[in-house]
């Protein structure tokens, strides 16, 4: 279902690959691995790299309850959260229609802090299971203390829309009769052999194998 | 060479990954293929992936004059942009310790246009080198019109610092005893087999080639 555009979430440049379904919009987060989180701080913009998961309708973040750009979020500044997943580098026969494949996610919005207990732990657990889904059942669960010392914040997905590439490039006409090669080079992210630490005697797990062996 | 950071790139949370020499930072910046630039719009954060590429002792950004983000810094605004590479994902024996391995920078700064056309040309040839080095030698050049079109904005790099995480988890020290298996999983960018435009006919050049058997 392709939710309508808010005046900031329609897309103005390069509007033919704008996507507003949320299916869309979900299936980018969940292959994503991190996202940037903006916000604006002391009247300056200020960009963090940060994990996240999705939690029914909205995408979780957690952080030190230490960390400035949490605790602007937690206390009531807007956030624009942007995740980018890069498909591939598109050379085209002109330097100027050079370009690159992509699905990325921008969303707007304000943050709900998670402050109880079984919410924050369901949270926390989302976030372990996003990057290997099926792990939080298998580790130490977080301690009074730590679930003290970690923020979490949830931010709706009411306000986003996504921006899909795909595709070999496209060149003016009249340079599709120059000598230059054009094409795509496409680019995933792939896993390599799991590296166990030096103090693990424990197998690496099933659901760390099948799931990097097939990542994105 | 180091650079004190300011109060703003100081590293307060995770301090002892935080770097500051100049050769760390272009690294990164060398080995990043795009970049997410925040700014202030109308007292809202606002966060665009974007390509980037380094000249001489700035990160240069380009886009259409019509993109608002762009204008925007062009226009005096400040920018907060980062450049974030995930090398791993480091599964810990507790959910707390999970984490990443990462490089990333953070860059603070106002930005100066490039209006000079022969000072844009080289800057626009540097983000097609970026991409694949070399290839701007190889394709049709911009032309007078395509160079009205786009905007170019140079971002010193006097206001950057970096933040890299390698290596395993690192757990309570009770917890080590736990039967669970913890370690990294690495990840990378790779480049598939370049896929030839239907249109083109001309091989795929040397430098595609060379380049994107060893990505990262």
């Amino acid at each position: 279902m392709a939710r309508a555009p808010t005046p900031r979430t329609r897309i103005k440049r390069g509007a033919t690959r704008a996507r507003y379904e949320a299916e869309v919009i979900r299936s980018i987060l969940r292959a994503g691995l991190y996202c940037h989180v903006g916000v604006v701080h002391d009247g300056h913009p200020a960009v963090i790299p940060t994990a996240y998961a999705l939690v029914d309708d909205a995408l979780c973040i957690h952080g030190s309850t230490a960390n400035r750009v949490m605790r602007e979020v937690r206390d009531g500044a807007e956030a624009c959260v942007a995740v980018t997943l890069l498909d591939g580098l598109v050379l085209a026969r002109s330097a100027f229609h050079h370009s690159v494949n992509y699905r990325s996610v921008v969303l707007y919005g304000r943050a709900i802090e998670v402050t109880a207990a079984d919410e924050k732990i369901l949270a926390l657990n989302a976030l372990v299971d996003h990057m290997v889904p099926g792990r939080s059942a298998g580790v130490r669960p977080p301690s009074h203390e730590e679930l003290l010392r970690t923020m979490v914040l949830r931010i709706p997905l009411d306000e986003a829309s996504a921006k899909v590439r795909g595709g070999p490039p496209v060149d003016e006409e009249e340079d599709y009769a120059l000598d230059v090669w054009a094409g795509e080079i496409p680019l995933r992210t792939v896993a390599g052999a799991p590296v166990s630490d030096p103090r693990t005697s424990s197998a690496v797990p099933e659901e760390v194998v099948s799931r990097y062996h097939r990542l994105r």
